[in-house]
Parts: structure tokens; sequence; C-alpha cells
């Protein structure tokens, strides 16, 4: 809409940079903050705001203590591990890859090997951010980062207390059947599986080929 | 590890059906839950429980009171419609797929032909929910949909209050080098372009076949 505007516009080459500016900026203006609860993982602050139109509102935002870390840890027969746990806030058993949280400025490298380990007991010699994303960003800053894992090897899970997990491989193409069947709804897992199948198109083969 | 552990049980087929269930079923226990926020939109409640492994914690919840809608908008061009705008709990811009909240209940489709006409002006004759997730089940309940709208018909954009939008139209391709740049982050929207290009391999190609 701005380019349009721009086009037409004969002080063009004065405004044109000006006027993109303001349409990526800020439309909100906050006038008060007031944090309404902390614990460990989240704090919520309501925030007394102007609204992009002009009037007065309310916005409750939920700040991550957090970064979410997922893991798809890919061994050399092209098989995905998934885990299970009864997650508390959905009332629900969920199949996921293994994922934890990394406190904000610590190194999410370090949290993906630590929860892969605990979680799995797998140690893996190829590590690679293929994937960052922001989870619920009508709400939340909450963000997250995928690793892919390979040259896997297998040793002894130690899951945390609050943790009470099963393990299972899957090949990509069933976890794709899985999203597909609803079966598997977690947004990271959701979002990280699809990322490989697209990066790695072989993997949507159910069955390995035999040359 | 259940079955495993089953395999290795003389009282396999007593016990194992039972060990199974178990392992499904809730291993937290509530003991209180005390609301406190409430907004229109999310409720946070402070639960104290008792964890899988026995010890006391807390568990701060945030239930959503609408459902995440997002609306993957596909012309006969095999172009998608973004829809940019600045997210206020991150302090950033973000281009995403049309989205919008629907409260718990409520028609899913209504909201995402409402969002779809308020945000971009279109209408869509073909409607197709393609994803379920759940986008932050550690700490929320908030369950998203996506819904493939095709058919496309232009009208006028009428943006609600709080939202202040530009609009552009890509190739899913271009959206997949925007997810892998990271320039979209938003977690619908991440699932739902990789979804598409998932189900139709051929909107991968950078320019459509001239056949």
């Amino acid at each position: 809409m701005t380019n349009l505007a721009d086009s037409a516009n004969p002080t063009h080459d004065a405004m044109g940079p000006k006027q993109v500016t303001d349409s990526y900026s800020n439309p909100w203006h906050t006038t008060s903050s007031t944090e309404v609860y902390r614990n460990p993982w989240i704090q919520v602050t309501e925030h007394r705001v102007i609204r992009p139109d002009g009037k007065p509102g309310i916005y409750g935002v939920v700040a991550f203590q957090n970064l979410a870390v997922g893991v798809l840890a890919l061994n050399d027969e092209g098989c995905l591990v998934l885990v299970g746990q009864w997650r508390y806030p959905l009332g629900a058993y969920s199949w996921e890859i293994p994922e934890g949280g990394c406190p904000l400025g610590q190194d999410s490298l370090e949290t993906a090997q630590r929860e892969l380990r605990e979680e799995t007991g797998l140690e893996a010699n190829s590590w690679e951010p293929v994937l960052r994303m922001h989870l619920s960003n009508s709400v939340s800053d909450e963000a997250a980062v995928v690793y892919l894992a390979q040259s896997l090897k297998q040793g002894m899970a130690e899951p945390e207390g609050t943790e009470q997990l099963m393990v299972r491989w899957v090949r990509p193409a069933q976890a794709w059947e899985m999203i597909q069947q609803g079966l598997i709804t977690d947004a990271i897992s959701v979002a990280a599986i699809q990322h490989l199948l697209l990066l790695r198109p072989e993997l949507r083969m159910p069955i390995p080929s035999m040359i």
C-alpha cells in the first residue's frame, strides 16, 4: 500500500523512505505497565495502551524466561526419535520431538544436547540449527529454536522429575502421517518435522530404497 | 520402555494393557488452583501440584479464551497472501498468513472467513481445514486451526482497531525462502506454509511451468 501511495506522490524521493519506515514501526503506545504474576518460567504483565486506531485498551503479555529448544534426532537409518509425555496445560498425552527450555542468554545448543541425552539417552556428533520461530505472538514473546542432530550414539536416559516419558522411533514419512491425522499437534514438532521433510525430500519415502 | 518391560514379564498378558494405559494417563496430581489474572483473552492460574516424581511444585497455566485461526489464501496463479503487522508482545514487525481469534465454542470457519475479509478484502469460494496444532503446550492450552482458502475474489479490507496492516502476495516457494531466512517466524504461518508445500509439491517451483 505504501509503495502505491509513494509512486503517486510527487515528493516520493523525499517522503518515501520516511513513510516506509513509519509503516514498519510500532503503532502502539504504552502508558503504564503492571506485573500481575511471575513464577520461574513466565512473567505476566498488563499494559495500558493506546491502540493503533488511537483508542485506549489493555494488553496482557506473557514473557517467557526460557527459549524453547527442540531436537530433530535423525539416525543413520533415517528414523526420528519421538518422546511421549503428559502435557499438564493441555490435560492430554502428546507425542513430540525432544524439547526443553534454555534460560535466556544461555547456550541453546547445550540445552539441546542435555535434553536429548536426558529424555532419550542419545548423544550426537553433528548439530545444526535449522529453524527459529515465535510460538504465540498475539500474547507471548516465546521463541523457539530447532536443532537437527545426526551421527547418534545410544546411552542411558535420565528424565527430569517433571517428566515421565516414552520413547519411540518413526520414519519421517510416518511422522508426517501422524501430523495429518492429528496425532502430533505440538507446534514445534509439527513445524520441525515439516521443515526436515522439505529440506530432505527423500525422507518422505515410507521405505528406504534398496539400491 | 513399557513394551520392553512387558516382553520380559511372565504376566504380560494380564499386566500389559494396564501398564500401557497407566503410561498414557496423567502422572500429575493437582492439590489446589488459584486464578491470578484474567482479561478477555487469557486466564492465568497457578496450580499447586505433585509432580510425576512425587515431589511438590507449582504449575502456572495460561488458558486462552480464543482458538487461533490461520488462513492460507491461495489464488488461481498459485500465490499466497501475507499480512504484515507490528506484534506488540514481540516488539517487532511480523509477516504472517491472515490470522484471528475465534471465541471457544464458536465456528472457526466463520472466523477464518471474517479475518480474511477484514485483513485483506478477500473472499473465497473453497474452504478446507488442513492443520490443527497446540502452540505452546508447556505453559498454555492455546490451540490453532489452519484453513486453506481458494477460488478467491478481491473486495475491500476492513482492519480492526488493533490492526495496522500491510498486504503482499508471494509465491509459496518465496515464503519458504522467507522461513529459512528468518523473515517469517510466526509458528502458525511457518507450519501452515510448510504444510501447503508438502501437500502440493508443485508449489515449490519458483516460476510456474509454461506448458
